[in-house]
């Protein structure tokens, strides 16, 4: 990641906190520190106030922090956080100071009000989080990388799904090949075939692969600190009439709700054109969750792709389209791929 | 586990509620609720009152829930968990619930304190995670299993610790052996060689270790829920006199601090044996953290053993003991055993 990127996302953070009338914002949730700062360690937060910029860490991070950031003020908690917080709202003459209420723990805001005597604590949802839903262009690369790790390893366990494999078996496979490509899996790698797919957060059992039967991958990985997530179904022989048909239904689900995808569509009604797809053909009942999330520094994050979404779709949002049939005792079909809104339309980023 | 631990847990934690003055604990914390439900999925919570057991979930795990939890009773989560808490609160006419106010996010406690009309929100600290940090002999077992997975990667990676090879591969390879025996990895494997030992919480370089070197293993997985962390110093070659003095050292303020491990001992006076000892021999300054931790289904957890703990130790409580000492642009020294407090002593479980 180059320097400026950070100098960008330092700027429209400060815009946005003139926007809501704050003065600062103190950081916490380790993700939003990364994406602001470059950090990679734990247990450091920032306080970025409209004409400047702190990195607050205890000595086991340090000497990282002396070494590795730029654009930031590095401050070293000497007894409590809550000290060295309050001296820099206090020096600074802060008024406002803005925190991520959703992130630190009602105990922890509790106290930190008490240690700013004449600043006022103001809870903030989504800050951070809105702007890491929109990617610039290193960010995009880098999931592209993370997306061809996952489509790698993949193509393998596609090759090793053979009847009498375990999915434990190539659950074990997958995070080993994550590792070895130097990456980590996002998530628990989901193997899971026959009646075991009828659930979307199915775990890998010793259930083995049956002659003419199906296997769902969802699986992802973080690389470089970038994540991928996609969901493939593999057939095996002959299988049945019905799963055909949901296959059928899914796939023609994906491709309607992502003809939707553009700068300045609404993500409810993405989600509204594979639903009534999926309704149509009756199986509106086997499809409960929403059509998509976001993926970046996190394999959930902003945009929500559900009904009930308020979000207008924006060039360098990336989420997943990832429609689904659960059929309790028979199985289940998803299928899902990522997505890059663009300037004219949309790019399927996982094909 | 068998069932008849949950039912003690539960009954353990009710008494404690009583102590306190309430009429329920809202469970939060994932780990809590495995502990007390032995529920492994995600985004559940529990509402325990003196009375009664209730289990929340959504449509995502309610399948899960129905079939593998005893003890309680199991509510879906229909249109807000909010609605649902407050409805359960309003039948049972609860009037004081507490809460875990270092996990619960201060938004979400503010909105949960809105929709409770009539009864008092109280926000509670180290409830579970006191019962948590005295394990009952399912969990030890489970523990000495973690760390034969522990030990069997240490002995792998001891061998592999040739020069030239470099931290990141041992690293890997070390993941890798995890999942291979079942496990993963509890945190990020520390291979640390020369002066990247000199950090204690040093991240895999691409540095290859040198003849007549040192490599610093701390390594930890988590098998069946439950963890272990251990840290092996491995030396090739005649390492300098220097490191054999600093080595020598730690040792003693180790067996030093053992000894001093038993049931009704200070854990303050378990950390301060081995700091005096290390400042004795003028190494002192170079030695910044606590001594230990405790270790179960969290890699971190009580007890605390430092020179500020207040904690009085019990029998079946299980830690760390891993003084240090780090010399900047040198190296560093570690090592770390876990012990678990009898009734008449301690019992080393990682030699």
């Amino acid at each position: 990641m180059t320097a400026p990127e950070y100098r960008t996302r330092i700027a429209l953070l400060k815009k946005e906190l003139a926007r809501r009338g704050l003065d600062s914002l103190l950081v916490t949730d380790g993700t939003n520190v990364s994406y602001l700062s470059g950090f990679t360690g734990h247990d450091s937060m920032l306080l970025v106030t409209l004409g400047h910029n702190y990195f607050i860490t205890d000595s086991r991070y340090i000497e990282e922090a002396r070494e590795s950031i730029r654009h930031f003020d590095i401050r070293l908690v000497e007894s409590s956080s809550y000290d060295t917080i309050s001296g820099i709202v206090k020096r600074a003459r802060l008024k406002k100071v803005g925190f991520e209420s959703m992130d630190l723990p009602w105990a922890v805001a509790g106290r930190l009000r008490k240690s700013l005597k004449d600043a006022a604590l103001a809870g903030q949802k989504d800050i951070v989080e809105d702007l890491r839903a929109v990617k610039d262009s290193g960010e995009i690369a880098l999931i592209r990388n993370s997306i061809r790790c996952t489509r790698k390893v993949l193509d393998e366990l596609s090759g090793m799904a053979r009847p009498g494999t375990s999915e434990k078996a190539l659950a074990k496979r997958c995070e080993i090949a994550f590792i070895q490509a130097g990456a980590k899996a996002a998530f628990e790698p989901i193997v899971a075939t026959g009646q075991n797919a009828s659930r979307p957060h199915s775990r890998p059992t010793d259930t083995a692969i049956k002659r003419d039967g199906f296997v769902m991958f969802d699986i992802g990985c973080s690389l470089q600190g970038y994540c991928s997530d996609m969901t493939r179904m593999v057939t095996l022989g002959s299988v049945k009439e019905k799963f055909r048909k949901m296959y059928s239904t899914v796939r023609a689900a994906q491709e309607i709700a992502i003809g939707k995808v553009g700068p300045g569509a609404r993500a409810s009604d993405v989600d509204g054109a594979a639903r009534s797809l999926i309704e149509r053909h009756g199986f509106g009942k086997y499809f409960g969750h929403s059509v998509g999330h976001g993926v970046g520094m996190k394999v959930h994050e902003g945009p929500t792709i559900s009904r009930i979404s308020r979000t207008r779709l924006e060039p360098g949002m990336v989420f997943t389209v990832e429609p689904a049939i659960y059929v309790p005792k028979f199985g289940g079909v998803r299928i899902e791929d990522m997505v890059l809104v663009t300037d004219r339309g949309c790019e399927v980023l996982t094909r």
